[in-house]
């Protein structure tokens, strides 16, 4: 099949490392809390409240993208969208990244650039006012972004996986399934005859199912539903990228209770709700008797069978992803 | 060449991410600025200043390191310390870091045990205080340790690049050129017949050069004196990563000054000094009339001739590494 036309663009290799900061860093804004932005040493952010939240994650090429199937645009924002997802999951605000590339020499810098637009663009959708603050660029043979997060508690105290108790209402914000069913699209219609990740057929794919497709390569987590949570006394939250039954589970685990989730509210696939991975929701508790806040939605109930997850009662499977077994060796 | 014996160690493929987490994680202290380590979503730092500095660093299998020379437990020193000097070099005291780590499914278990030990000890040794609070386990065919540090001013203000003038006075903590030394002892007394690096002729080199080697594959930067610099009244300051030479220029150009090396502060060999990378001192200027603080030596002079380089009074070359250019596609 023939590749696509992309427009000529030096590599990293030909520019060097300064000059390919020169044409990235102008594309990030450094945002609100930035006192010191990137050029020195280190980057100096503002923590009003005291104390801050941060969480790390690595998207490496093979386990966790095809570069045939995610345009540059999409690893940004999914890099920044997952990170954002584990700040809001505290119920912080989150206030900025620091975003580390290693890229193999022969990369177009065009690639670079997309993943800084993509960055800023879910930044400014997802957390306005956060930025980028800092960075580091490195050679490797293997395109990996390493992404840093950093929220604001503003005097909240964070919302814990260990927090739910017997009673509590099981909510949850954010696509439940879609970013598999996504997945399941593209392994179905993106693979040339010989199996192989293809960037035409993704294209395709994507303009046939853009929710499901789009939930994959470039989700739009419930950020700012992470606040509001807290705001509304979410006893429990975390994020849920490892599947809604794996997570659940590491919930139930930490709160030593049971979480009965209703079937009817998981939409008609519950299993697919139940075990796709990377939607990147926010699973969170609330006292007994309250009526979760938009965009949370009623999915279940938490009982007193500790660490014990079930639907309509019945037993839930919560094996789910795992970077090692996961991973097919494949690249594409 | 016979291999060094090794304990036998699982996979991380094998034992699989929440496994391998379990046999890290006890290896690793939070520290004693995590008010929240890790196990949630996120982790929670105090920052009692109303601010944090934040710098960030990749060290990729290849560009950055060779498992021949390198120790497990070297790769977990040196990416504490280099990160940690970057934070000194702001001024501030280091706090925290969080580590993640992307690994090939093949890679044993033990290796990343003697990452986080060499994390540790470096912490310990360097910052004492500080410690790991959160991080990532990913796959990837290339193994690759993200830092992200994290440090605080205590009220101060930061040290920037930017602060020299002319007429103060230049000063140096830390190694000149040794890195670099070292760096050529392995690649003279380390490589095979097939010029492939080799784990015992490493060791052998290593035991001949004990201080050349060693600040190579696991430096001991001046993290401490970043704050005595502050204190000291330090008016610029940075980490010397690529080389004094190169270095030195970006201080220059920041602080639109020149800076004149005396030769005789640089010791026998002051060309090797000046361009040798990787030695993590840090390079700073203090008002005229006074006498640097200890570690710090007087190395020169800062004069009005914005952006120049001189030893001496001539000019100096200060091409350095490149993270591109620089590497030349081998691992080992």
């Amino acid at each position: 099949m023939e590749q696509p036309t992309r427009e000529p663009s030096p590599t990293v290799g030909e520019l060097g490392e300064t000059a390919v900061l020169a044409r990235i860093l102008p594309r990030l804004e450094p945002g609100e809390a930035a006192l010191l932005g990137a050029g020195d040493d280190a980057a100096v952010v503002a923590a009003h409240d005291g104390r801050f939240v941060v969480t790390t994650d690595l998207m490496v090429h093979g386990p966790d993208f095809r570069l045939a199937w995610s345009r540059p645009h999409d690893l940004g924002w999914k890099a920044a969208a997952t990170n954002l997802t584990d700040v809001a999951a505290m119920g912080a605000r989150p206030t900025a990244l620091v975003v580390s590339i290693a890229a193999p020499p022969t990369t177009p810098v065009s690639l670079l650039e997309g993943i800084a637009d993509g960055l800023r663009d879910a930044l400014d959708a997802l957390a306005p006012g956060a930025g980028v603050v800092g960075g580091d660029l490195s050679a490797s043979s293997v395109l990996t972004i390493a992404v840093t997060a950093f929220g604001d508690l503003d005097g909240r105290r964070p919302v814990l996986r260990s927090g739910a108790r017997p009673g509590d209402v099981l909510a949850h914000a954010g696509a439940r399934g879609d970013a598999a069913r996504g997945l399941k699209v593209l392994f179905a219609e993106a693979r040339d005859a010989d199996g192989e990740p293809d960037a035409d057929l993704a294209d395709a794919a994507r303009t046939r199912h853009p929710l499901l497709v789009g939930a994959q390569l470039a989700p739009s987590p419930p950020v700012s539903a992470g606040v509001v949570a807290a705001t509304s006394g979410a006893t429990a939250m975390l994020d849920v990228s490892d599947g809604l039954a794996r997570d659940a589970r590491r919930l139930a685990e930490a709160s030593a209770v049971g979480l009965d989730f209703h079937a009817g509210a998981l939409g008609p696939d519950p299993l697919t709700a139940m075990a796709g991975a990377e939607d990147h929701g926010l699973l969170a508790t609330f006292p007994a008797g309250t009526t979760p806040p938009e965009p949370f939605e009623v999915v279940g109930v938490v009982n007193g069978d500790a660490g014990r997850l079930t639907l309509d009662g019945e037993p839930v499977d919560t094996s789910g992803w795992d970077p090692y077994s996961g991973w097919d060796g494949g690249t594409g």
